[in-house]
């Protein structure tokens, strides 16, 4: 099956600045939640199909805090769903390509994640996601 | 209407090394061309809904070049399509958003498309498409 956007993460300093920038845009904000695991505060922007999420660190240890830091606010990474995830990740280090932590995770919604290396993706943090609440 | 993801660009040094990458996650390269008008060589690779661009420069003046030279390779822009860009146009600039270039151009399939300036959109490149042949 081809991969769908599940979401687009979109690093921003103050979320309802940026909320407001992308209601002229057309955008809702249909839901706001704190994902401790990410350390992040995320407004959600659906669009016809997936969503885009805003993405404000909670602490200054959050890898968004320090893209923050580095390039400013901006596109922060996408996420592709895949109906299986071991597989794609079997392919993934058979091409020597590098994920950010080993191991599968899992999210609050019970979604089962990888963040692939911008290393080894032409300088795109790449997230797969199989499962779970996020449609 | 909800906005559409239409595509995500990626700019990129090496079309073929960056389609590869993509390929080993489950994304398949789908039609390649020039777009003389922003100066870009494009492979295009379908999601389930919208698409992710490639892009490589055809000159050092085309503004992902630009983009190259300033930040490396990485995701480059969105584009979200709306039923009538006009409208959205005159939303934004109410706002005082500014757009790239002030006015609406029209690409190669008959596609309408404004790029909003990244200085009004949290650094953020946010391309508007309306109509045309890209789907």
């Amino acid at each position: 099956m081809t991969p769908a956007l599940d979401h687009l993460g979109i690093a921003v300093r103050d979320l309802d600045a940026a909320a407001r920038v992308y209601a002229a845009l057309g955008l809702k904000a249909e839901g706001r939640e704190v994902v401790e695991q990410e350390q992040v505060e995320v407004v959600m922007l659906p669009l016809e199909a997936g969503r885009i999420e805003l993405l404000q660190p909670t602490s200054p240890a959050s890898s968004v805090a320090r893209f923050l830091a580095k390039r400013g606010e901006g596109l922060h990474h996408i996420a592709l769903r895949v109906d299986d995830l071991a597989a794609a990740v079997e392919r993934i280090e058979a091409q020597g390509m590098r994920l950010v932590t080993p191991a599968i995770q899992t999210g609050a919604g019970g979604h089962r994640y990888v963040f692939v290396h911008p290393a080894s993706a032409g300088g795109v943090l790449i997230e797969l996601v199989e499962g779970g609440a996020h449609k």
